[in-house]
């Protein structure tokens, strides 16, 4: 899908297409079409990181809670909606065996409890092995940094979307694994450089996710 | 349902139940959620209505957006939230004959062109026979003034599901029909007095809904 094809389209189109790339928020697609048109998907993503940005704390949080448990009831309940299924799929954690998904399942409830939402993490740039190393490791941040750490992943996963739904391709989402991880933040040039510049999240140091290099 | 079952609900719970007040805004109530305890149903809207009139300019015309037609797409594919069907139903709007809905569907093409959003409007305070007069009376009015008036509905509908949420039952809800309306601004010792202070759409004289008092 080009731009051109994107800029074309009225509001119901363009929540239809865009809706759930904040997952279960349309209203950010819905407040994003205001600004269009679009030079390209990094301008497109901008708007959707800048009216995440602008929102109260409550507002960040409320996005937070609006992301299912990995691994968790929606998953066991056939209630996740399409693209949180193929995420969760592609990091191998639809097939956990039951020991595996009760400690996620009590890893998730004690994050839970401790933060007011949900542990959110770009699953397709993590596997079965590092999502509960991650979310233990997480589990230990002062709530103030793990939000921004949270916040980094919904960009994450909704800049993975939105490539997925212009047809940006692997070759765009690849450096990712590298983005914003400190290791590559130290060593800049280790690992595939990006085309692109660094997306927002890259700034932020708390935002690395260092499983997704092993 | 009673405050104190409100009050004790986890992140999950609360946006199962209150995750549509606001359609298709998840996001709302989940921020709302950070608000807890509230006093009572009047206490839980301020909330919802604070959020809402924080957000940006976008926001608001993005949480419109999130609206479907009245007798429109949503409805002909089945593809309506729960609530929207109900309240649709009870206006007569899911037995129109094919006329009027064409002429309800026409009308509703010129105002999402004129405005960029789509026409808005508590049904359940309304009927068949004034949905297609109100709505051709509010395509002549000035898009800032539309817009305000159109969030009034937003409001208009959350009050209504709240309430039905909370069981406050029609004692509540009835005084609404004439809560915000000119005539009984202009005269406020007519109709069903209200048990509760006015809510925050009353001070706009733009969100009057005539035909409610016919």
């Amino acid at each position: 899908m080009d731009m051109e094809k994107v800029n074309s389209m009225d509001f119901g189109e363009f929540v239809d297409v865009f809706g759930n790339v904040i997952e279960k928020c349309p209203l950010v697609a819905a407040a994003v079409w205001s600004q269009r048109p679009f030079s390209g998907l990094e301008d497109l993503e901008k708007h959707f990181f800048d009216f995440i940005d602008a929102l109260p704390r409550s507002g960040h949080e409320g996005i937070l809670r609006c992301h299912p448990d990995l691994a968790g009831r929606d998953l066991q309940q056939g209630t996740l909606t399409a693209e949180s299924l193929r995420e969760q799929s592609q990091a191998g954690l639809i097939s956990l065996d039951s020991d595996d998904r009760l400690r996620l399942q009590q890893l998730n409830a004690l994050y839970r409890k401790r933060f007011g939402f949900p542990f959110v993490l770009a699953a397709r740039l993590s596997d079965r092995a590092a999502v509960p190393r991650e979310l233990a490791r997480r589990l230990h941040c002062q709530p103030e940094s793990e939000l921004r750490t949270a916040l980094g992943e919904v960009k994450k996963i909704c800049h993975l979307r939105l490539a997925d739904l212009l047809g940006a391709g692997p070759a765009s989402v690849e450096p990712l694994r590298g983005w914003g991880s400190e290791r590559q933040q130290d060593a800049p040039q280790r690992g595939h450089p990006s085309p692109e510049p660094a997306p927002a999240w890259k700034d932020n140091p708390l935002t690395h996710t260092k499983q997704v290099e092993n």
